[in-house]
């Protein structure tokens, strides 16, 4: 008896069951392993043995499950301590997988959950463990390394650069316009943010200005670019990243909001409100609107990019056949390999190499007032939100399905 | 010669342009007008001569117009005085009107412009001047009497309802789940927020309560309520409308805003805000987090409603019909002949009846306790956000277009 187990962890994305689906549709083709377990809300949930039979469940439903965003399997925000400090807690984990026959763990996440692969593969390697640890790549602030694109971000994209399309077709009815902000995710990164250069009408962008948390975010100059904006053309449309700082690095939006979450990042948010009321303040226009898409673009599935969710299940796929042949400690990346026609390949890298870095949008993409991107960047973007899904119905409705209900 | 003109007013919807075009088109059959003219932002850009010959654009132009979001022909808020204060307004609008030969007037509103259709009309009757005024109607708002449902409704439910399962599904990953509360349109009546109930996972809606304007709001009631629910299930999802009120009618979000638009109505916003801050100073918990839709539940066009697309069309095609037939101060409106299977027919109302009304969502509709809605609420909603538009693309997004930029 050989088994395997996935399981989700953090933010989750529109296309993060998609992956589990293409892992378990690559077992039922190789036939590597006996059961394919699902873990109910990550390492959480399997240190509590809240595991299920994924192999067991019906085609149909898993069918619904792969065109349901959100993470089905549940998620966490666990992290594994240190192996020196609590080798207690991985041998109990150990002891899990063993007793239910688990020869591969695959985890599904970003940058914390590559940081849970490259420890667990270490102490399975150091303690002689023969389970495999492989990682899938899952998140949309894309902010991933040795990856050109992490799945789920093909899909946010898509979202943010539709609504900004619309939003600002609203936002532009009247003859005195006033002033859009659209704040998006992005806590370390502006990936999510500079993909609202998508929205374009008439060939041009409909975005005045972005903001990123990679360009230090000047008050005074950005007042001087919105007053002047209004001036030409009685409206502005600007879209800003939750997660844009000052040039000392502190975030504009820290005294809005001084929490933290349980990995020391600081909990953002607001800081489209602040804009706003920086305008107001200066008097441009007290006509000013903002907007914070929130958990909306990662959840959109009804208006998620068919690409990325064949990439999120060829990942998915491609962990499964790596463990098999013997892979661990690594995770699947996709490497680009054009761009008209659109193409990509697939490869692997080491997860601790990934794990606790971030990738960040590129400077030589930013303009040099450090408040657009380039015309390389929409190059970027545009291959990775193409087509819809076409999702099975219910009372008029997308018809999800989840298993950790 | 004879010509028409068509105008839009009020807030925009997903729909608003399917109505002219439907227009457009029953004029190329009936051959009624000699041309069709677009007044662009309104009365306000009517007086101001800013009007364009929509029966010279291309098919195809057109064709992307019909499935653009937002009033294409720009918008207004502008309110005719009474005719006794201020007649000049009205020979001004009327020789204009004259100068460009046209006999029929077709506004696309809500409750101010059959307010504005009402004042023409008999303007017209009493100073003997043959020009038919003809309402077309539109709101997101669903507030309109003497119609059964209005354009722009069925698309602004369906973006809330597909978006309501979506951002539970995501609120619900983690083993502490947190509460949710979604913010909807809404100021005097609740039809936006009681589409919520609309989401249903496995036959079981997903919003556990929903607070309308025409129930009175109690924030006692409110916290028992929530802290019992979050007991039993340790997660709660709650959608609000922007205008629920206390039991002596004031608005629960006043203190946050109080500024009025030109209307008299106050602007609303931020009580998901106010709800959230209640539940945290209460100590239920301090995990909650609070989305306001904003704008994007009314230019969702990538999520629109094809039934309410179509209804738009056809009631735009009608008002053309009946001017030509030599009606006036009327507005088209819709009535439901059956649920299952869905049929409509349509008919015309005064639109004086329609101007300064509102319909409220029926009380019948609401639980006891009055924070929930009735199956028959959920049987009138659900034919409304059938299928969807199939658009046409540019660079991986929808193409749309529209003349008043």
């Amino acid at each position: 008896m050989s088994n395997c187990i996935v399981a989700q962890s953090g933010g989750p994305t529109s296309v993060i069951n998609s992956s589990v689906v293409g892992l378990l549709n690559a077992n039922k083709k190789l036939k590597a392993f006996d059961k394919v377990y699902g873990g109910l809300n990550g390492i959480e949930g399997i240190l509590n043995k809240n595991i299920i039979d994924l192999s067991s469940i019906s085609d149909e439903e898993i069918d619904h499950f792969r065109f349901t965003p959100s993470s089905g399997l549940g998620s966490c925000r666990y992290k594994l301590s240190d192996i020196d400090s609590c080798s207690q807690e991985y041998e109990n984990l150990i002891n899990i997988l063993k007793e239910y026959d688990i020869t591969s763990f695959f985890y599904v996440g970003g940058n914390d959950s590559m940081d849970t692969i490259a420890k667990l593969s270490k102490y399975a390697r150091i303690n002689k463990i023969d389970i495999k640890f492989i990682g899938i790549p899952k998140t949309i602030d894309n902010d991933l390394m040795f990856t050109d694109h992490t799945p789920g971000f093909g899909s946010a994209a898509k979202f943010i650069g539709t609504s900004v399309l619309e939003t600002y077709l609203d936002a532009s009815v009247y003859v005195n316009n006033g002033i859009f902000i659209l704040e998006t995710m992005g806590r370390d990164t502006g990936w999510l943010a500079a993909s609202s250069c998508l929205a374009k009408l008439d060939n041009k962008s409909v975005v005045d200005f972005i903001y990123l948390p990679e360009s230090a975010f000047d008050k005074d100059q950005f007042l001087r670019d919105v007053k002047q904006r209004f001036e030409e053309q009685n409206k502005v449309y600007i879209v800003v990243s939750e997660g844009i700082r000052d040039k000392n690095g502190k975030f504009i939006s820290e005294l809005q909001c001084s929490s933290q979450d349980k990995f020391g990042h600081a909990q953002l948010g607001g800081v489209g409100n602040y804009l706003k009321n920086l305008i107001i303040e200066s008097g441009i226009t007290s006509r000013v609107k903002s907007l914070e898409l929130g958990i909306l673009q990662r959840c959109a599935m009804h208006c998620a990019s068919y690409t990325d969710l064949t990439e999120a299940f060829k990942v998915g796929e491609l962990a499964l056949i790596h463990a098999a042949e013997g892979e661990t400690g690594k995770m699947v990346a996709i490497n680009r390999d054009s761009n008209e026609p659109y193409t990509v390949s697939y490869s692997l890298v080491d997860s601790d190499k990934v794990a606790n870095h971030v990738s960040y949008f590129p400077s030589e993409w930013i303009n040099e007032a450090g408040n657009f991107v380039t015309e390389e960047a929409y190059s970027y973007f545009k291959p990775l939100i193409k087509d819809l899904p076409n999702l099975a119905l219910k009372g008029n409705l997308p018809k999800y399905k989840v298993f950790n209900q």
